[in-house]
């Protein structure tokens, strides 16, 4: 098999975590694979890269940023790459430009074009380990780019589409993805195997461990991703396309997110577009809608709700009082205090009552729901925060997920 | 003017330096020249990743060291460029391959190939002040190379030439060549202009602030060199062509190698091709031959004296004894307690009596004169080393330098 294995900066964050990486990529040669390493930079030195530009000012050159963060990722492909040789496995490191990666010219968040794996090809084949600097790539004016955060991850997965690998192990603290968060529910189970699509609907629960972006790519080019520990040998848990799943659970997980704010608006002026208007300036701003309800309220106006990220209620309210002033809106209230519970999976795209007994449960135990939406493959529930961890043990038990 | 400035790792030893040398750049570029920096790697940085290497093997790959070890020097020319855009000059950083440096592929002390300066003249055209990262070039098979000790200022006079610049300016914390060691002589004199040929021959003057390398690249190239010091606004020392030096000293300078050993064989089988099998075998293991007399002895026999480096000794020493044991030597003797004066200057070749007044000078003050040699612009004699101050500065007065 081709395996890509991508390796994170705590997990290379010193020389000796650099050799216990090399000792796991040997391991994999043994079991008589190709591998293709992706490596961060040593953990803090970006920081530290960064804090050294901001001595000259507050907003360096983007393209400049580039050439000096993309440093950090040669030197651990570099010194990984000798940890290799010198274990007695051939092994040669490569920048992003190297390995072939062309991204568009949008310096510090570069968006990966195409691939050319023509060079890595040719080092595997000669029974070279390839070691590629992550994070980066070169834009077609030949200038060196790189990809924003989660970027080593974004580079392990479109490398493992290029080369078509069987498999594109991404490495971290974490040994993979969980049927809750286990700090509240001990009881939550580390899963085997989530499709792409539950994958991104859990963001919250795997946001410490993968970003939407590299997910969202692993879907695109059909690459089976597994995020396990490189500190345990503990299997991790397989991201692939729903059908590679034999057994679908109901329900996969249960995500919660405390990072959101209710806008509540009541006497919505009825008249066609006022939702558009207020969106589109919310959006204008960079405030991030997330749930939208409206209901019909009495005198013939409307009642808008609403949930944005917290960090974005400031600019929210800056808005919507806008509107108030403007006598279109009568009366707006936020809150801070709530939260978003979100169960998970794909059987219930064919099974009926998967959403029925999320309000059931939490009816019983005496939850009120703020608001609800649903997708083919989720339901999310706006709650009071100070319900958060009871609803989410509650839904755990109740889709029988500790099971 | 083109002009193009290099600094080395003490020069941009911190942040604080960086910043200084980019005061620097700001003040030639408001006086209207064009420039293009080359920076080496900030000092200690180097070493750093030598030893993280060396954590993992004491042999590491050369290849995958010059993609470790070409990361210092990214690193210095994108914080220079951010610098430099900061203080309202447009800047742009480049690595090595891309100002167009191609070398061979003798990892760790390549070779400079060709220079295709089209970027950098692109760059320069729109106003761009080029920072180049120095030490590097990219092989034909596209790898990145190193070009060793002194690799930055190689660098420098390498794109001087490509760029046809008009300077080029080697910043270093010395202020230029002075006509013989300061801290032997502190009446010496900082030279203002030397030729090629005599900065070649007193490289022991000048071997802290360049190499020989660097001095014979800018005379095939027709580079003029200024070595001058970052840390002041001192005028540095021209090294230039012959003919662009109006008034030609007799004597330029003294120097001073202390780490000559004699070696001194009598007896010494008078067949021909001896003396060309001896020499040959120390060749070949890189013992490193500069003085050579011969003169008949008795019955028939000749004697050999020669010097060789004080590091090289042993190893000539080893092979010396080859010779004696099989007899085509019948003694031999090492002494280490010697050193180099040398008399240059371009003047001796239209004059008389530059040699005669150097013996007589040792004569005055009772020194033996063991060896001697000679060139067109150079005097050379072994002397006990308990006299070279002595004799530095008897030289140094007989010729006036100090006036």
């Amino acid at each position: 098999m081709v395996i890509v294995q991508k390796f994170g900066g705590t997990s290379v964050g010193d020389l000796d975590r650099i050799q216990n990486v090399a000792n796991r990529v040997s391991k994999t040669l043994k079991e008589g694979h190709q591998v293709v390493v992706v490596v961060s930079a040593m953990s803090g030195e970006t920081n530290k890269l960064i804090a050294y530009a901001e001595h000259y000012t507050a907003t360096p050159e983007r393209s400049e940023l580039d050439m000096l963060l993309s440093s950090g990722e040669r030197v651990t492909a570099a010194l990984l790459s000798i940890a290799l040789n010198a274990m007695g496995h051939p092994s040669i490191s490569m920048s992003g430009r190297r390995a072939g990666i062309v991204t568009d010219s949008v310096h510090t968040k570069a968006r990966i074009e195409s691939i050319d794996p023509s060079i890595m090809h040719a080092e595997l084949a000669k029974g070279n380990v390839v070691v590629v600097a992550g994070f980066q790539g070169v834009s077609e004016a030949g200038q060196v780019t790189t990809l924003g955060r989660g970027g080593s991850d974004l580079s392990a997965v479109a490398l493992a589409g290029a080369l078509e690998a069987d498999l594109c192990e991404i490495y971290t603290d974490v040994d993979g993805i969980y049927t809750t968060d286990p700090r509240i529910e001990p009881k939550a189970r580390k899963m085997d195997q989530i499709s792409y699509d539950e994958m991104l609907e859990l963001a919250s629960l795997g946001a410490k461990v993968l970003q939407n972006r590299s997910v969202e790519l692993a879907k695109k080019l059909n690459v089976n991703l597994v995020t396990r520990s490189s500190f345990s040998d503990a299997e991790g848990t397989l991201i692939t396309k729903e059908e590679n799943i034999m057994e679908q659970p109901l329900v996969s997980g249960i995500a919660l997110d405390k990072n959101q704010a209710r806008v509540s608006l009541g006497g919505v002026i009825d008249r066609p577009g006022i939702a558009s208007d207020l969106f589109t300036r919310l959006a204008d701003n960079s405030v991030n809608i997330d749930m939208i309800i409206q209901t019909l309220g009495h005198d013939g106006k409307t009642n808008l709700d609403f949930t944005v990220p917290k960090t974005e209620l400031i600019d929210a309210q800056t808005i919507v009082e806008q509107f108030v002033a403007e006598g279109e809106i009568s009366e707006a209230s936020y809150d801070e205090n709530i939260c978003k519970v979100s169960i998970v999976g794909v059987g219930m795209k064919s099974h009926t009552g998967v959403a029925a007994k999320a309000f059931q449960t939490m009816a019983r135990e005496n939850i009120n729901i703020m608001m609800i939406s649903t997708s083919e493959i989720k339901v999310s529930m706006v709650i009071d925060e100070k319900y958060a961890e009871l609803a989410v043990r509650s839904l755990h038990s109740a889709y029988e997920l500790d099971k």
